[in-house]
């Protein structure tokens, strides 16, 4: 417990919030929820079900509509049949990692996954005395694993991977091949494959896939809070191999109970086209952000080498203007009033050469912030 | 993971539905969810909320308004004066007993706890590699613990006490000078004291206590389940000593992010005066099943040394009738048409003697329900 070191952005979003009091104006680019709330017939759906449900407990690994109409979704949009009884219900992406990993991992296991990485994911992992072994990636692999970083890694207590697709921070996926090959490496030594899919919903480059086409063999996590747009909700799931549900559920059973029944029948509205046409609108709004802050940056002379193509930020190498991204994103805030987060929340990966970048604000406050990083770059560079 | 077994009662309720299905109609005194939905004010209060706030992530220690309501719930009916910054909105008790027990249980650390006892309390501590120290108590103790008890069986390992007054299965609860008592002996030795009040608000003899009013230094763990009928919302809430909030507050970030928006909006009306005169009348019906229900068991041939006063539970010892109290349930499931709990869920104290019985079902259920047995007891007699 002693160990799990709280966020830096909290020190960003304090100062920020501590200026703001003062009478400033603060551009929010260190956000990590969408500036989008629920779609209006899901909040349609929680206030019917209002008036109509008891809201007691539910079953632990979710009420039955909703996994099936997930199992529905997976095989619309991604053509992939995921039985609804590998599928349950969790208080959001938290929850899924808590069951995954609290069934997973043993005290001293080894979990491999990229570095830089969403520090939750390190977390869940220590939380239950497994150790997170992070390896280094970098932007000729997309910031993700592949198959020679687990051939270099895996040693005799290493357990499982653990890769998000898309990622946060850096918003880059793992090609297909790649994931494939891992899949398939990971299975070859006994080890299981967790795929954080939260941002899926969210991508800008070719079709969109889930790990899932891939294999029924490993453990994909997903969120209604990112695409969806329920992040105060907190309602995800988890598709487990088919052997692993028992075990889980009562994992669940015992540490959750179960997931908050309004959130439940309010996302069984989730995946109706009324509401697909709502966040594919959205989907597009993101990219339209993510289309111009990625040339914006790279003209100020950050540095953005690979194309972020999902999620909603931008990984941003700083080392033009300091050796220190911390400071900077400490000064930034100062002195351009743009808040943003610093590198070194995401890992140990040479952080202080990045910052990250989310477009989670509407286009004209993006610009805004560019503008004001402009001027105080270039001031500070005269 | 392997350790935590799942509950017997779940058997007893998948055979219940299973009778169900072919036509019988089963009286169910296994359940331990009120059967009284949240209050119409908490509802309103929810459609309300939806109608305007965006329900994005909240602080990891909930909402500022709710965390002062229960603050001053604590005020006006205790007559304590625990301030807010030590409350941590919860989901439900199961997250605040996770915070509590993942910030303060190192692997190997034991946990002094009564049996019976609800048994998610023990497997909490299993998921974070403590070890579950179960003491046997019985009648002539209230079926709790005593300072007794850990000058008995603290050992090298201790390092917490966790008791629930009212205690699941037995609705008893601690006397409050016993438990100033534990308190005291324990702060002594270093160790750490939690109590489990989610029952709190349905007791039914002298005025009600919190354990808050007897120590800053303790963990007191609450529900909006069971007296505020919420159940399957998820929402509860941990107090904590000043300062263990800091490090709770970063586990629940990491564990959680936030307590589902929509029902800590709906709790703000939990404590209003219309919303606990609604709860008052229930508690008064909780009160006059309890009346009907031990004396009729008595009646039977259940052995209740002690009366039971608090929560909805009656834990009966059934040896006039059997050896075996899990042979007993399914046996009055089958021929009595009767659901029940039988002891092992709730440990290893000599539970083969012990059934629980909890009065969540209106006085005419719980009357055909008595009926039932005295039929089948009466046959089996002859």
């Amino acid at each position: 417990m002693a160990e799990i070191e709280p966020f830096h952005v909290m020190e960003i979003a304090g100062r920020a919030a501590a200026l703001e009091a003062a009478g400033r104006r603060i551009i929010h680019l260190e956000i990590g929820q969408p500036d989008f709330a629920a779609p209006q017939p899901v909040i349609d759906a929680a206030v019917a079900a209002l008036a109509t449900e008891p809201m007691g407990y539910t079953s632990a690994l979710g009420i039955e509509p909703l996994r099936r109409a997930i199992a529905g979704f997976y095989h619309d949009r991604y053509r992939v049949d995921v039985a609804p009884e590998r599928i349950m219900v969790t208080a959001g992406a938290s929850g899924a990692f808590v069951i995954a990993l609290g069934a997973l991992v043993d005290p001293g296991d080894e979990v491999l996954m990229p570095d830089p990485c969403y520090p939750c994911n390190r977390h869940f992992v220590r939380l239950f005395e497994g150790v997170a072994r992070t390896v280094p990636v970098g932007a000729t692999q997309n910031y993700q694993l592949a198959v020679g970083d687990l051939e270099r890694h895996w040693g005799g207590r290493s357990r499982g991977v653990l890769v998000a697709s898309p990622s946060n921070p850096t918003g880059t996926t793992v090609p297909r091949a790649e994931l494939a090959a891992m899949i398939a490496w990971v299975r070859d030594r006994g080890g299981w494959m967790m795929v954080d899919e939260i941002y899926n919903g969210l991508t800008y480059g070719a079709r969109e896939q889930s790990a899932l086409a891939l294999s029924d063999e490993i453990f994909v996590v997903n969120s209604f809070s990112k695409y969806f747009g329920m992040t105060g909700w907190r309602l995800g799931w988890l598709v487990a191999p088919e052997r692993y549900v028992a075990s889980m559920e009562r994992l669940a059973q015992n540490a959750f109970i179960c997931v908050s029944a309004p959130a439940q029948y309010a996302a069984l509205a989730a995946f109706r086209p009324e509401t697909l046409a709502i966040l594919e609108h959205r989907r597009e709004e993101f990219r339209r952000r993510r289309d111009y802050l990625v040339p914006a940056l790279r003209d100020l002379g950050f540095d953005v080498p690979v194309m972020p193509d999902g999620a909603f930020y931008v990984y941003a190498d700083c080392r033009r203007f300091t050796a220190d991204s911390h400071a900077f994103a400490l000064a930034a805030l100062e002195h351009a009033g743009v808040a943003i987060t610093p590198g070194l929340d995401f890992g140990t990966n040479r952080p202080e050469r990045y910052v990250r970048f989310a477009y989670t604000r509407a286009m004209p406050e993006l610009e805004e912030g560019v503008e004001r990083l402009r001027n105080w770059l270039g001031a500070a560079a005269t």
